[in-house]
């Protein structure tokens, strides 16, 4: 028999579904697979009954009724599947034959298997795939990056299936070459961090602050959702702070306050260290997730530690526009942070990213999509070296009418004794960005005098070092022989 | 011949000369080896001239010169000049011999050296030394840890040259198993990149906020250097003010403000991550670092981005007592978060690990000694299982008193532009630590929304989990497979 499927998909979890049903809306037929083979008879008889979806019940099966080039995408947990997959699936294929991976996975793995499959003549792509069940079915953001020879294999169904922007524009784009795709995918969900904990400061300063209601807050993020501030996240927060379960009780207020973090938030930090960016925005939201988990040492500590009585003062509506306003300065200051990660990245793994593109994908289809994506968008697109989103010209203008607002709400935080460490380092950064001087020559000095490291100074040439003999006891002798 | 020294120590740096030299003071016989062998020689006539040290040119000579079981410290760089030279000491010892990492070595290394060595029958011991070259000369702060049967071989020789606390206790003792002490070393460095980042802020504040000269932050550095932040590092950076060169001019003011980060304090960071403990502070001093690099962006972003106008306005002597009490706080807050890092760890990597004696071993010899350091040795000294430094009964007396004044410089500092990352990042921890509620119920249900995460509640046990249709669209599938 003549092979007739596009594409295979191995992984019948619901983002793999999901997204065959979506391949299969667009006109493409796909093979259907996984390891226990009893969830392709269900899903035939289920989900996918009355579609195109062919199903195959052994690796053989499934790469037989492929059309060559062969292309099988793998919608398993990211790790050790996936490589298990790869070995599983080498010997049936022959070179051009692509494996795409769609999971999670860390993009140093990303890396060493595009080398490993390249160097077996096979192609390899990792793509981030972003917005969960509900996107995979009716159009995700995706990321994809690999093998470059690749990507025209799979442009026009991942096109097909993914989400648009509001002009039509499709949010799949080739991200770069091995584990662009994966890096890419691992900041947006670092950024994803950073956007849930802001919304949960400006949550916590209405509600501990201004003693504001659910139905308050939700009436707030209702009017929040039409502005500047228009995205998914406002958007189901709106919803959330709206809902009542049939007791006619918020749910909200029935949730533990305790969130985790192990995954690709933690790497996007990890990375920013490595790379030495300060993404201060990300890694503060981390650590909160860090600190909610710790439930047991708060209560404890809620008993024993003090803190200011009063909550603000002022005009009401007034300081909810000042909470609007420190939020969306502190997201401007987020996403700079993020894509001054990906500008480093690039350099240090070689990739071509394209930041316009990287904005466009994120527009629509994830659960960080926005209307002020758009505007970032934009910025990339007029000046594709801006070397910073907070020196853009729309961005500039907006922080700086949000800076008064921005600045007096932290006041009035730190002065009440609500935890805002989101919006606080993002004001640090700002506030540290724009200094043409900081205070590391002390810190330099400190490292000269006491481990003799030697210091640059500013009336002489960079990269010529000198050292104080600050005690005027002992030698001139420097140790930095690793850094002069 | 029968051999006749008690230790041998590899590599003459400036470290290893005078680690052999303080040894030789205490009437320890050491044989002293380099690579570059005529090393050996110079250092023989040159500092060692008239000391009991003895030299070897060869592996096989120096360790024919060593009484059994031989010890063999090496003072190499760390990483693989540590592996290359145990292989090439390995031939040439017999099981019950020592080899001792005195260099800054990454605890995972020291793990696996640990183990290694171990599987040969011989003992190791990776140790953390503090205190640059004065501490290596005349007795620094050492962290040792590894096999515990090696610990008895070099007690002696470690507490005679180490530092002594004021009241006399050797600034020395056992860590605990395989990479316990350089774990313990890193942890110092990253406290050390707090405390100076602390000092640095302090300094801004003065400088921006108040305007003030070098002399006088000289003189408010002297006086502060009197009471609870007695320390090395103000010690010196009073001294850094003061310093005028051979034409009268002050060398900090001519000093780069751009400062490298690449080790420890990253590591510190990158641990913290992993064991999910939020240790922001050092996080913050590492991205303030990250940032300070950053300066040709900062000068172009500061002829751009705009900021507040005035400076601070009260009385000034007020305010310089507010920043030493934000500067105290914050260092509470260091401290608590390090001894945190410390205990998770412990848990994670099976250590015995004893906060009281860490505390002493740090009081004196090392960068980071104070007389703080013997404050936080009394309190676990009193209560050795105390959860957490905040809750100390003298700590928590320091905060309440100081609280107030942190809050208004922070306030100050935020209204008027100045970056002050890690006293913010401080005060939202002690915040956030001490709320018995924090928003991370709102993240819980945004994650429920958009991905089926499940939550639990606060009216049902821990470990049941729950989802909500929140849109009342589509089923109630939770993805949390992995999570349940």
């Amino acid at each position: 028999m003549e092979p007739t499927a596009d594409i295979a998909l191995i992984g019948l979890a619901v983002m793999g579904q999901n997204l065959i049903m979506n391949m299969n809306d667009h006109g493409y037929t796909v093979v259907a697979y996984n390891r226990t083979t009893s969830k392709v008879d269900e899903f035939l008889n289920d989900a996918a009954k009355g579609s195109k979806v062919v199903g195959a019940h052994s690796v053989e099966e499934m790469v037989a009724k492929l059309k060559r080039p062969r292309k099988i995408m793998l919608m398993v947990k990211a790790g050790k599947a996936v490589d298990d997959f790869i070995e599983t699936l080498l010997p049936h294929l022959e070179p051009g034959d692509l494996i795409i991976d769609g999971g999670n996975s860390h993009f140093p793995d990303t890396i060493r298997r595009t080398k490993y499959l390249e160097s077996k003549g096979l192609l390899f792509i990792g793509t981030g795939v972003s917005g969960g069940e509900e996107g995979a079915r009716f159009g995700p953001s995706m990321m994809p990056g690999g093998s470059v020879a690749a990507w025209p294999l799979v442009k026009d169904i991942f096109q097909a299936i993914c989400a648009k922007t509001p002009a039509g524009e499709p949010c799949c784009d080739w991200m770069g070459e091995d584990g662009a795709g994966h890096y890419v995918k691992m900041t947006h969900n670092g950024i994803e961090y950073g956007d849930m904990q802001l919304i949960c400061e400006a949550y916590q300063l209405m509600k501990e602050g201004l003693k504001m209601s659910n139905e308050e807050m939700h009436e707030v993020l209702t009017e929040w959702n039409k502005g500047e501030l228009d995205s998914y996240l406002i958007e189901i927060t709106r919803d959330i702070l709206g809902y009542k379960d049939e007791k006619g009780e918020y749910v909200v207020d029935a949730i533990v306050d305790t969130a985790g973090q192990k995954g690709t938030g933690k790497w996007t930090s990890v990375s920013s260290l490595d790379l030495g960016m300060p993404v201060t925005l990300i890694g503060e939201a981390v650590y909160a997730r860090c600190l909610s988990a710790m439930k047991d040492d708060r209560v404890e500590a809620s008993k024993i530690l003090t803190g200011p009585a009063q909550g603000f003062t002022g005009d009401k509506k007034a300081i909810i526009e000042d909470i609007r306003q420190a939020l969306l300065a502190s997201k401007i200051v987020s996403y700079a942070q993020g894509f001054m990660l990906l500008r480093e990245a690039a350099k240090e793994y070689k990739w071509n990213l394209a930041y316009g593109p990287i904005a466009m994908v994120w527009r629509a289809g994830c659960i960080i999509r926005s209307v002020f994506l758009g505007k970032i968008k934009a910025a990339f697109d007029k000046n594709p070296n801006l070397s910073n989103l907070l020196l853009d010209e729309y961005f500039k203008g907006l922080i700086d009418r949000c800076q008064p607002s921005w600045r007096r709400v932290v006041a009035q935080a730190v002065t009440a004794g609500i935890p805002v460490p989101a919006f606080t380092t993002a004001l640090a950064f700002y506030d540290g960005y724009r200094s043409e001087r900081l205070p590391a020559n002390l810190l330099q000095a400190q490292r000269d005098y006491f481990g003799a490291h030697t210091y640059e100074r500013l009336d002489q040439p960079r990269g010529k070092f000198f050292h104080t003999n600050w005690t005027g006891k002992g030698g001139n002798v420097s140790a930095g022989t690793y850094t002069v």
